[in-house]
């Protein structure tokens, strides 16, 4: 029972996340093939809730990637069903307070570091062994992405049981802003820059993993910079609508061209 | 991002809404079908789930239906997930006080006007453009449906960001009689309709939408006389089990005249 | 293993049966309450394959109604696979000669009177004791519905295994009038109801049951009159798109009064 | 509207339940079929939630075997959506205090014993003339499964509307020793079987069905003995995993004999 | 009951075809938002059958994009279910002979034109007023891909009904050379592009349209050259998994530089 | 691209079967875990069809068990569409004359050993380098298991591209016999016996591969002896019900004893 992420943290390595937004088996196993560290299937914004997460997560078994989820909200049952499916780790929206954190983290591990209820179904299929010592490979990430949340940043840090802080830039953005900003990742607006450098910073000092939600490599690229020591790439649905629009895109103007 | 519901109140016309508590797609396209003015696919009572409403609304795509759905309760995933799946108006059932209402309200919209986290996956697909303008389209129902509901209608109505208070009526009489009186649907009890009246009249007083759930064509027509801007006409399951029912008998009688 | 159908037929009981075009559990149990003798679930123009047929074929378990299926094409891995789902008959349609009915006859019945292989996985637990005897309880109907099958309809209803002649009055009527005519049940033109006639007496003359698909119930009344001891009533599909535009419809015109 | 389990229970005999963590229709039909009087669709530890539930319910209409649920957390639409589905029973995880035993409670009956919403979509085909009547058949158990739960076990006991106490010993020994005892069932520890004969007491002197959790026919047959009335044998999961790693093994003997 | 692509052809215009391999209505409803005038769900090498394919044309459903659909085989069942779910072309594998071509087409059209049955149960819905004249409007596409195919391709073409040829080059590749060149598409190699060119002329010397599957943009513009009037540009499953190794690519790089 | 298969046979070492009805990844994932050789998703009468097929392939990926799949029927669709999902061997049924035999073989195999058509979407994802290489590592096993197929076994097994002979001992008996004798696995009948060692060592003298469908491991152990070099153990339809049927039949005798 290791994570493999906590290995390349122990070896000075960035992790880099890879993103389903689809709820299919077949492109999950298409994105666990491209070089990710670890890849998230995200049952709130994606597509799709437990059911396909668990055949995803099935489909990924056996690959070399790590799999994470995204549940839609702080709740327990949510959390424990997508751990017992076979996540390594949790990536839980809108914390916002230490409480909200320390509830986060009690649903992550059994007894005596939290309240997860026993019943490892499928995790006991897919990593052999996997018992009450899963309470060390999984892993949980608060995220900041609200102005309350960025107030207690410090104490969501803080709180025993949160491993990371994952940014979500255009949660962030719009909550700092008021709606001002328009949504979006990859943001340089200075004020923002600095709210997201800030929680990277307060999670290194905290000695926890900061986390970023980006798009382009360069901007993943210029985060590690900035301390984060992982870094979500962009995502399925908007990877294919981009490939696929490109190729429409070059096709006819070749077409008109003629 | 525009709402055609909202046009038709704009225009003084009542919305007619569908319902569909079967979870299937195919029934979703035949109920779009019919002229409705909305669809509302129910995850409470209906037998399906999230998985099943975002195929149907797929299905619903492109139809000149606007599609709306219930959650089962008051959960902050639920609505948000189903929003991000293409719904263009939330019924949530049991709003009791005006702190539900509240909780509500924030559910639907992104800041400054809620705490509605960004990320329109499905949505983004269904309506181009759609962003955080979709503040302003979305719609929020909330059911009034029992006592306590009732004895805090005017401050649910009040609450910035409801746009209309949906009456259950089969739980609302549960409720006031305490049981006493049967469940369903097209109440003629005077001190049910006269509850039922004051819910619209609230509703209307506060500027809201006020919408009831009925079975039968004559008890919707008489609901907008009461002021009803929405009425919601039976159902899929009950009108497929009647036309099937009556097709039967109509045989069987044959058959036993013969 | 009995198959109630043969004993209604032996009491001199008309079958009446209803359609599932729905691929959907629930609509499947809804039309299962409703007093048909039999059920169909149709994979040939029903818009679902064997998966879903399976689970409607669950949900009618217990229930007093005997499933049966339309398979989409003559094709002896369908077949098999329905009758091993539970079904306790099949419809297969466009059997044109009696090598096409000998062949379907075979795919229904172990040997030594067929080649129908042996693993009833479903069918053992909805009916205890099912094996060998199923040869005795199983149904099957040919589709006589083209000019080439009514040219062979004797042929056909000659056939050994044969138990029913089952008539498509949509596809008969497109095929006798090579298109002329238009598609659509509950025929009236003298030509269709002569050979709708004639099909019902060379079954009666063979032994076997002849059925008619069926809208109205008066028609269907009015095939018992013709000899058919097995009538069609409506479909799911169809009984939920008139329901519901009728309900439509008279609301419109309350509306359209006031 | 009867719940057999009572008659059961009246004429003082135990329930014997069996356990389903795979969400199939199918192998909810197998273990349908094994002389189980209750069957329980666990979509806590489970791997499956609603959807696959409510196909593992209607494969299990017109069975003997009651149906009952495990929810994932204490969650008012789960359990409802549950109870619609036709659940006769509800098992609830992680009952820590009298409030969370009065909250679950009043999830399951509808006014004015409870807050049910009313609404039995699949119920009422499952069970003809299923209404408020429910509220007598419909069962509700708490888990004790935790220090908390210990500590307030006579007040959860007391709790009117729950029907029995529902015993957890993985969650319970993992409590209890804070980790210092390994997950698992069928325990022989004396300070843990010493809570768990606590618990089937304060039930019985509550007049309410002390249910417990065991994998052998022996320690369920030693919890009758303790006075358990309800005792759960090992669950779809297991059996599969150890009749085929047993049959694996017995060749694998063979063959190495050879 | 038109079809738009006999529009595009008809001013002249080439008809750009995308692909869908990957089993999801979401990834369909992605690939109907760029541009593409037809797309096609692939039921033969795509990774899902039936059951999804309906999901997807649903999804797709009110669109500009024109629904096609592969079938698995030349089989009169797949082809038959796949018009009915909306389909409004069929791409058939491996047509080798004129009687495979006049069987292909037989299936596509109701009579006289062939032995289509009668149930547009989906198509229906999609296509208001959908019947009988849907024989003018949907397209048969005959794949030449092999020796045989190739050696008998001016039969192909001259067969009524059929629409065009689609050329499928790995497969036909692989058959010309027998296996000597490797699989592949947009093949430059002197035999293949002369076969390739010879099929588009038969085609378009028939009065039929010639389709070539490819994969860049810049070798499908060369294909409207060689007198291909409708091309496939790549498709879901290969767009995904290049888009996404390039991200990982760029910021691997980008991490090794640093 | 090596089948494991193959290097047990090389090594001299038989190979172990295990074989999955249910049609749910969770079962295939239990019964991957077993220590089977190969593991057989059977869409035959299993109850499930492609789409489940395709979901339980997945959930075998990564494990080290390889991934078999048996077909309703000789069908080229089927079969393909298999082998592109990631089966490593296709068993075909009903398997009668040698021009079965050669249909079945071309059917597995790329040009020029078939007719196979080249797009392995999930077969490349499985396999990394998945491409014509494949001809070497794919299975094909034919059925025995009718007096025609008995008559013929000599020219089936001598057919170029067939791997192996299976024995289906359920329809060879009821062929045999003509229905005299009862379905059923592990046989005793003398002239069964005898039937079923003549088909291994037809197959042993033609180079081929003799497996047999065996019930309990003693069966298999002996059909070891006889030649077999594959053996199938049992099945999850089946274990599961006697595991379960075993525990509550222990129940019982013990609360009956007491």
């Amino acid at each position: 029972m290791e994570n493999p992420l906590k290995t390349l943290w122990a070896e000075g390595k960035p992790v880099l996340n890879g993103w389903c937004s689809i709820g299919s088996a077949h492109t999950a196993e298409i994105m666990a093939r491209q070089g990710y560290d670890s890849l998230t299937v995200d049952t709130q914004h994606g597509a799709f809730d437990y059911g396909a997460a668990l055949s995803m997560l099935q489909a990924m078994g056996g690959k070399k990637v790590v799999p994470l989820a995204r549940v839609p909200w702080l709740d327990a049952g949510a959390i424990m069903k997508l751990l017992d499916a076979g996540a390594m780790g949790i990536i839980c929206p809108m914390i916002n307070t230490a409480e909200d954190a320390a509830a986060f983290a009690s649903y992550l591990r059994y007894p005596p570091h939290g309240q997860r209820s026993f019943g490892p179904t499928r995790a006991g299929l897919a990593y052999p062994g996997y018992g009450v010592a899963a309470n060390d490979a999984v892993l949980g990430f608060a995220m900041i992405e609200t102005q309350a949340g960025l107030d207690n940043v410090e104490a969501i840090a803080a709180t025993p049981g949160i491993d990371g802080l994952y940014v979500g830039p255009a949660d962030l953005t719009l909550g700092l802003s008021q709606g001002a900003l328009p949504a979006g990742f990859d943001r340089d607006e200075p004020e923002i820059v600095a709210a997201i450098k800030r929680i990277a910073q307060v999670a290194l000092d905290a000695g926890k993993i900061p986390a970023l939600h980006c798009m382009s490599p360069e901007y993943a690229a210029k985060a590690l910079d900035w301390g984060f020591r992982m870094v979500t790439l962009n995502g399925d649905a908007r990877l294919l609508a981009a490939a696929s629009g490109a190729s429409v895109a070059a096709f006819r103007a070749l077409q008109n061209d003629a």
